[in-house]
């Protein structure tokens, strides 16, 4: 979970960004979380309601919840939590949206009756809420947001090495159960059942699980197909447990593999080493792309290899930074990045493999620690 | 899935509503998914972005989505779909709902640049559109879209069956299970299991699943806490399939059960049995709770039922109609309807059981075909 301390550097880190201003209003579920500690958990009912953050001038911070979400938003770190009167059991509720909007509405009324200069997240803050609180022109608080999640807080990286941990145990027990005769599905079941049981609560499974032919494409969710003897199967598995995410993969063959399978597993395997070798702060984006893909074009792989070479990962996926040709900003310490070579061809297969790092001064420590290999 | 004809007569009966109007802009999730079939499921990675339906003045409808999401658009039943560049791996993307508020005013400029009279939904679409669209003034769709969905389409109740299915895998295995020794975690990830394997794909999985003494509480995410003989567990199960939701409950004794809680199982089977009684066309909401609220009066156990009578689901829930005791909107024929009797006190615990119900003319059908019973 994520902790006081982060909570509050956090929101000091927005305000002083925007010190100029009277109020600023967060409602993007994540940022909620990112900015509270208060996590609109989707495995929960009171997951899928609205809830607002508002900082003031002088950095005091509520949290607006519905009263369904009075017990969870007790135990997260705002300064004071605002309860909005929404469903009681005695007559129809409203919904949730709307009488979220309107208790915005009135906090702001009530509290902050002479605030003119307020940032919101544009591109999430519900239109009904500019006219319900009479905002007639606002600043936008969000690509400040995505900047600050580019570098990741101490309490994220808890939140992320569980993560990992828990998706850890889903490719062991991937790499257990594969075999010909199973339906992708089946497999997937076993693995979600993994992961669950080491996150130790519920969770949003996310993440390819194509075998066969279909690994041609890359990926995509598991079906019913039914696995044959030396079919290959992608799993790039990305759950989100707590609110964070964690996205690394693997490909396993049913049977024994052919030697073009390991072959192209080696490829992979090389080109993972020459984008680590390259995961370092002052390297771009692309240098980190072009590194990989080098080794694509030496092994005849080159037009196989169509994806980016890896990406940012936390509240969200992909998020900055990208690995990708045109990409020309600098690694910085403190991010969580992954390295993810793949290739793909018509008729033959695919296979992925991915690591999940995080930028230190020394390098790339890895953070992910399952078995890769066919 | 949601098909064809469903789609067009969900617009079309929106359309009619509006047809003064010049544009129709649906941005929810749920409700794209309802105009167009076009789902945007958590489970996947396109499923977190921002699409959007705009339905002109003659019910033309356009989908607008990114180009991760092309593929699974072109099975959907809008009548033209616009995708826009998002992410193509070349360079770093833009955040994906700036991309799409942009694309959606583009468009809008581009294909309606004289469209004066706008409804959109006011309390989900991002303030950024506003402006980015030039958009002063707009009407609603929001309560209208509630009310439709009040009464569900053929289509929808193939796919709430479909939910149902799955969801009763769950409550097999949860009888089948149950042990003293066991977590709630544990029970969890077997029911988690046994649904997603009947669903044949990836779900979001909700629900109580509280066990001991914390059934007091009425319900609550799995813990590690571990079961003791006797211990009563709730499954109330709500799992989110293909975009709809099943919604019953169960509750277990781990081990075997006291004299009270058979007795208290009684007065939920009979409290049940009095709120089906009225799940009639022209009983309102508040008769079918009086009608159970009165059952567990009569047994002594009133204060001990607190929550509703029931509700409806489909997209969400809870969602209306509302079995409370200040409903006085008639049921009505084409709703979808649960019934939860359920009964918690302090230092004995709680249980709780539940249907879901189409209500015909001929009164209610029951959907669900779980085994009641500790």
């Amino acid at each position: 979970m994520l902790i006081k301390e982060g909570c509050s550097g956090r929101r000091a880190a927005l305000s002083k960004k925007f010190s100029e201003l009277d109020l600023l209003i967060v409602s993007r579920p994540q940022h909620v979380f990112y900015f509270t500690g208060y996590y609109s958990d989707p495995t929960e009912l009171r997951g899928w309601g609205l809830s607002f953050v508002v900082i003031d001038r002088s950095g005091q911070c509520t949290l607006i919840v519905d009263n369904w979400s009075e017990g969870v938003a007790a135990k997260s770190y705002p300064d004071s939590v605002s309860v909005f009167p929404w469903y009681d059991f005695s007559g129809p509720p409203e919904d949730q949206a709307v009488a979220a909007i309107a208790a915005l509405s009135k906090f702001l009324n009530q509290k902050y009756p002479s605030a003119k200069n307020i940032a919101i997240e544009a591109s999430h803050l519900p239109s009904a809420a500019l006219s319900m609180c009479g905002i007639s022109e606002a600043s936008d608080l969000g690509p400040h947001i995505m900047d600050m999640r580019n570098i990741k807080y101490p309490d994220e990286l808890v939140c992320i090495r569980r993560a990992i941990r828990a998706t850890e145990n889903g490719h062991s027990k991937a790499r257990e159960v594969i075999r010909p005769g199973l339906t992708e599905m089946e497999v997937y079941t076993e693995v979600q059942k993994a992961i669950t049981s080491v996150a130790g609560q519920p969770i949003i499974m996310l993440g390819d699980f194509a075998g066969g032919i279909r690994t041609e494409d890359a990926g995509g969710p598991p079906t019913d197909r039914i696995l044959k003897e030396q079919d290959l199967m992608i799993f790039d598995i990305f759950p989100i447990i707590g609110g964070y995410r964690a996205d690394f993969t693997n490909t396993l063959c049913a049977g024994t593999p052919t030697s073009e399978q390991l072959d192209l597993m080696n490829v992979l395997k090389n080109a993972m080493a020459a984008g680590e070798a390259q995961l370092v702060p002052g390297k771009t984006g692309g240098e980190v792309y072009s590194a990989v893909k080098k080794v694509f074009f030496d092994a005849g792989w080159e037009k196989e290899f169509f994806h980016h070479a890896g990406h940012g990962l936390g509240l969200g996926h992909p998020e900055a930074p990208y690995l990708v040709s045109n990409c020309r900003q600098p690694i910085v310490a403190g991010q969580v990045i992954t390295l993810e070579p793949g290739a793909y061809r018509k008729g033959f297969g695919g296979a992925r493999i991915e690591n999940d790092y995080l930028i230190t001064d020394q390098g790339p420590e890895k953070l992910s620690n399952h078995q890769i290999g066919l």
